[in-house]
């Protein structure tokens, strides 16, 4: 079955991300754990969230904290009110192409492939093909 | 109080590892979703678990699936019975110095230090430390 199927994304990880219910504990506690680059919270209404990241040299950490209770990422942590990692990203040269080959494998995307707050190309593929892992595809040079 | 804290590790993640109730299946999707390469799952009977890898360019992905259920990662499953993201791993080149900067912290580590299963030297920070996000430290010369 695999060799049938369309390659969606290149294997690089551009992110992982962890929902927490206030994000600026975390961000303390990992500058002092790592030596990593912090970026600061920013506010993303659209999407209902705030968001910081910790750059370490491979890849990123994503914090999302949610702005209110409709946020999707409130309820996810209704579920895990402590906070808990939400999602993997990894990267493709063109998100067109890989919504494709989402369809031509008779996957899903989660939604319409959108446009990130970078301004980045990005979509979510369906948690129930993906077992259950919440994935994020992004458009990236890289 | 940032700059009076030791760093624990240094700003390289090692792996993200996902709790998934059946490997295979996870296998399959990833394997048809990236150009990533796989490591058979394999079983650690100390731990009880069976555990596989999807080598990402920049980072792996650990697949862990319990042997039984007095594993952890089966109580981590029964809060999350589809499968989650249930740590993510930092480098050190030292687990000793790391251990102790824990210490030097009035952090904790969960449990004591010990042996991974490919011999390196690793330990877990205790999640009421880190916000509540499991974290671990694994020694290697990258």
């Amino acid at each position: 079955m695999g060799e049938k199927l369309k390659k969606i994304a290149k294997n690089i990880l551009d992110h992982i991300a962890i929902a927490v219910p206030e994000i600026e504990p975390v961000l303390e506690h990992y500058s002092n754990m790592f030596d990593a680059e912090i970026t600061p919270p920013k506010v993303i209404l659209e999407q209902g969230i705030r968001m910081a990241y910790v750059h370490f040299e491979n890849i990123k950490i994503e914090l999302i904290e949610p702005l209110n209770k409709k946020s999707p990422v409130a309820k996810f942590l209704e579920r895990n009110p402590k906070g808990a990692m939400h999602h993997f990203c990894a990267v493709t040269t063109d998100a067109e192409a890989s919504a494709k080959s989402v369809k031509d494998n008779e996957m899903r995307t989660l939604g319409e492939p959108g446009v990130g707050h970078h301004g980045q190309k990005m979509f979510f593929l369906h948690p129930s093909d993906t077992s259950n892992i919440l994935v994020e595809i992004v458009e990236s040079k890289k």
